[in-house]
């Protein structure tokens, strides 16, 4: 049995933020989501977030997650407090105690497995993980004995000028038999500079306690400021890149280009650069996106091409072309061999196979068959002020220039709308549709005469 | 007393230019108006520029600030030969002389004045600046004794092993009491490799002279061809993008984004990549700015989100929307909670709260209502080929898709287009206009028989 | 007379790819491409490009360059294995023959002329190109006397400890007098961990053999993955960047810029960041070319701008201003001093000077004069749903905003087109064009009652 306790009750003063420093975001997850997201190897019984500074805000940020038990820490009395405050909740509880820092995002769940099996093998009272940082300036270093025994955990302040060479410093993530740790917990003092309690004199009164090197000194980065952020976003970045490098995709210009953690690529897919894809977003095999688009929640079918567009929670077939300057959202759905060009935005409108949409257009609520091509400048008015109305197009129909579809509307199959007609009743199959003016030429006409002003 | 030479008449023939190095562009200002930013700590009674390869351009360049004098160096024959010009100019100057280079635009103003300070404390003849250079080849080293006093200064190629191996360098920034460098200036000698008159002679016959370190070396590097151009860029851009993450804003990828020093952003705003703030610029807090928005000369208020956007000259209120794909141009005001969407150009406009105006629409000239719908594709016509007329919208109006609204023209409140109209005269408040054919339908028409030439 | 043997029949498995390695493309040209242009100053008599997997897609994509003989390695049985497969087609051949790889792309011309200049010089028996790596690991290390005779080859496993320090290693780059390797290559065999054929055994039987260094080691950097792709692509960057900058142009951000090096760029550009020139593109003196635009087989005169666009195999005259959110293709050519504005996308269209297409417009096959100014919203019907047709609008000409006209068609000069008018037939000299319904206004109208169906 693991119990986790998570540490997410400060403020965060060097974010310089009104939201507490956990619920700021790390690459569309919040800090302590992704430290929530590090326990999947480890399937905890009970997950338990001492929340504190504006901890109704941390517990709606969080709502989405199920399961979780929030626990109050009203002052802030260090990192020992904060784990006394679990004290009540985990009276009968006997396992192990995981604790984490939730503004300590980049643990992989591989580490946490370690730290655990190892601290359960060899029945530990405390297990800590412990990093070799290049600059250690500013932790606690750990000092063992020959068989990662912890004899000494020594503030970087109190360090000999010997210790001060040792790099192995403390992350702060703990594993404890929580009966012995329960018994410790009352007896911290604040007989120290900060006057707080530390977790760390808990781990004094233990014994054996064992240290857990973690191989990527990187996943015990705490996040203090937004320069930390934005470092911890470049680590995260160059994990997926390069993951998803490593598994058969062309980044061109990698630097450039953010890939969320959430997303899918398939084989030869080519990302292009200054391109970003985030959330819950799949690219089919062989699909070239960007340079200059931002994919959202959405899936694209093999070898489509997107340039310079935005796509969001929408779905497009395989060899469409998107863009240069498209704009896809609310549950748009595009079939294959389709065109969909240039400044053209698409809403909650269904398109069927090699359909074409290519320039100027808006359609939304729409409805398109097969082989349908839309006139450069069509617009669905699907908005009366108050509604929005569905607008239905046959296959093989074709809208000419600066048309204007007033929904609901139905056009049968094979229809032909001509260039500048509003239609505004149902047309049936295979009719042309127009409702224009005649041209009338007047000549002699001298330019500048304020000829709109008839 | 305190007057300021800067020395700007080079050529700089590595930059391959047709401009003279010291007017290219740093992150929105020249090299030498830097310089000039530079002394702002300083406020000195005299601004000397010393301009000689294009000087005209120099100093057209530099019209719009006041209180400049320019000293013309008509052959170019070292450092020391550009100081001796401006001894006719402080002929009764008493006080102290500051040398700057042109080309030298990464100084902070707190490091003159404590080069003055300093110079000023201890009644030096000459004090200079100091840099300790990671790699100092090149450079001219100062050989000091402990109290910071200068024995020597030797060129590089005149350097022993020893000396070379001493990292601390001249930066070319002088303090001098103007008295004493007036009596040597004219000794100078061109008895070197060069045939130049230096500047650091002069300092050999003067005494005390004093060096003082800049704690950053970046500070000294000037700029001679278009690579060092875009390092210096770099470094500004680093000290600016870690001031706002440090004063709480989050840049999302922070190398892909560029911040000019005039920018101010407010608490909690969030840049996402690809994003350009230029000129005077003002984010308010908590507003999303892109990815892909280049914003000059703007501000946008509170809460706002800007996506993939251009705005130049132009204000936005608290909550609005903006994108994607929007270009606001030329004194837009857009009030709050508005929404201007997709492909919207919007000039010299002024539009009230709650408007929306969210597709493939061009306004310009116009004043709108609060609670206007601007449906997608209407357009005024506000330029008759020679002027550009007023458009007024009231409050509550409602334009169809793909109308067209002929300036001047003013439409009430509450007052409904339809649909492929063009109005090209005023609506009273209350009134639907509609100005467009009936639609005909002709049934058994075949596709693709050229049914726009009825 | 020079041979050259490309390898070019690895899989290459890293990749992860359904494609060949070697035709995955690096900067617009395929990995062999541009080893068959790194021999550009050598002009060898034979090229044979040794190809197995996949070899008919390497053929394919290798169709365009003239004179090279396809050598096919049914079996991948080693390097040596792969040079054994041209004897049947060097019989005759007297000379030298340069062995390259086609995943090594990065080699520069110069650098293999001088490896056969040395090779010839010395008559040796072979010459091998040799790099001083920072990281040598996994290299075979060149064991050389002190006149750059390679006494030892040594694979890194097989190193001494004292040999692993050595740092020069075997590029893979040979060249043999064709005649003494001929003889000994049938001598290889297979006695060795691969149980493959290497080509470094044949040296072995050779003397003299000779190691030339290459002066910047990353020329001589594989290709296994596609991080050492991205990782090529970068250093590719640095290089045409670099000699960009170095020539008198300045790029805001290098970092987030790309270019192709088969671009040229004149004196005093400046490319904003976000920018990138692909293919024979050319940019005149003056220009400023970004953020955020894609420039592709195009030439952009003097003095010219363009922001936040595409353009594709288009010309652009001088003193032009183009963006944001433009989109020209396949075969636009812009005057001097036009406008070519906001949501613009121009196809196959001619456009004197001075003229303006200042927004959301689409031409297609049209060809305008100068002076003509297009309306917001104009739109050319070029398409029927089988053909494309001309539109022609002479000087001097004006239509209004949102007009369609319906191709094919001729406006003569100084021609007006009233808004929101649909032309469908000839307009002569200086006539007014109109078509469309009077307004009418009808009072006491409610919001929200449906207006658009009258």
């Amino acid at each position: 049995m693991v119990a986790v306790a998570i540490l997410a009750a400060g403020r965060g003063t060097r974010m310089k933020s009104d939201l507490p420093k956990v619920i700021h975001s790390l690459g569309g997850r919040s800090l302590v989501e992704r430290v929530l997201h590090s326990l999947s190897e480890i399937q905890p019984s009970r997950r338990l977030v001492i929340v504190g500074y504006q901890g109704q805000q941390v517990q709606d940020a969080l709502q989405s997650i199920s399961g979780l038990e929030f626990v109050e820490q009203t002052q802030q009395l260090g990192t020992g407090h904060a784990v006394q405050q679990v004290l009540p909740y985990l009276q009968d509880f006997t396992g192990d105690l995981l604790v984490l820092n939730g503004d300590v995002p980049l643990l992989r769940p591989e580490t946490l497995q370690q730290l655990l099996q190892t601290h359960q093998q060899h029945q530990n009272a405390a297990t800590l993980l412990t990093a070799h940082l290049p600059n250690p300036k500013g932790y606690g270093r750990v000092i063992c004995n020959g068989q990662n025994l912890v004899q000494q955990i020594v503030e970087d302040r109190d360090c000999t000028s010997a210790q001060r060479q040792n790099r192995r410093v403390n992350a702060g993530v703990y594993c404890f038999n929580w009966s012995q740790l329960a018994k410790v917990l009352p007896q911290l003092q604040t007989d120290n500079d900060q006057q707080e309690y530390y977790l760390t004199d808990a781990v004094k009164f233990l014994d054996p306690v064992m240290a857990v090197d973690v191989e990527d000194y990187q996943e015990i980065l705490g996040i203090n400021d937004r320069k930390q952020l934005a470092s911890a976003y470049e680590i995260l970045q160059e994990r997926v890149k390069d993951a998803w490098m490593a598994a058969g995709v062309t980044l061109v210009d990698p630097a450039s280009i953010t890939i969320d953690d959430t997303v899918e690529l398939q084989t030869d897919v080519i990302i292009e650069p200054q391109t970003h894809l985030r959330g819950k977003t799949l690219i089919g095999a062989g699909s070239r996106i960007g340079p200059g688009s931002l994919i959202e929640d959405s899936q694209i079918g093999e070898n489509s091409k997107v340039l310079y567009s935005v796509v969001t929670d929408s779905v497009i077939g395989a060899g469409s072309r998107i863009g240069p300057y498209t704009h896809l959202r609310d549950h748009v759905e595009v079939g294959s061999a389709c065109r969909i060009g240039n400044f053209v935005e698409l809403k909650s409108t269904k398109i069927g196979d090699r359909t074409n949409i290519a320039h100027l257009s808006y359609l939304g609520n729409a409805t398109l068959g097969d082989r349908v091509n839309i006139g450069a400048g069509t617009i669905t008015a699907n908005y009366d002020g108050v509604n929005k109305h569905p607008t239905n197009i046959g296959s093989g129909s074709k809208t000419g220039s600066n048309s204007v579809l007033v929904a609901p509307l139905t056009l049968g199959q094979d229809v032909t709308v001509a260039a500048g007609s509003v239609v505004t009743e149902d047309v049936p199959n295979d009719c042309l549709v127009i409702a224009r003016a005649r041209q009338v030429v007047k000549p002699g006409w001298r330019l500048n005469s304020t000829p709109e002003k008839k």
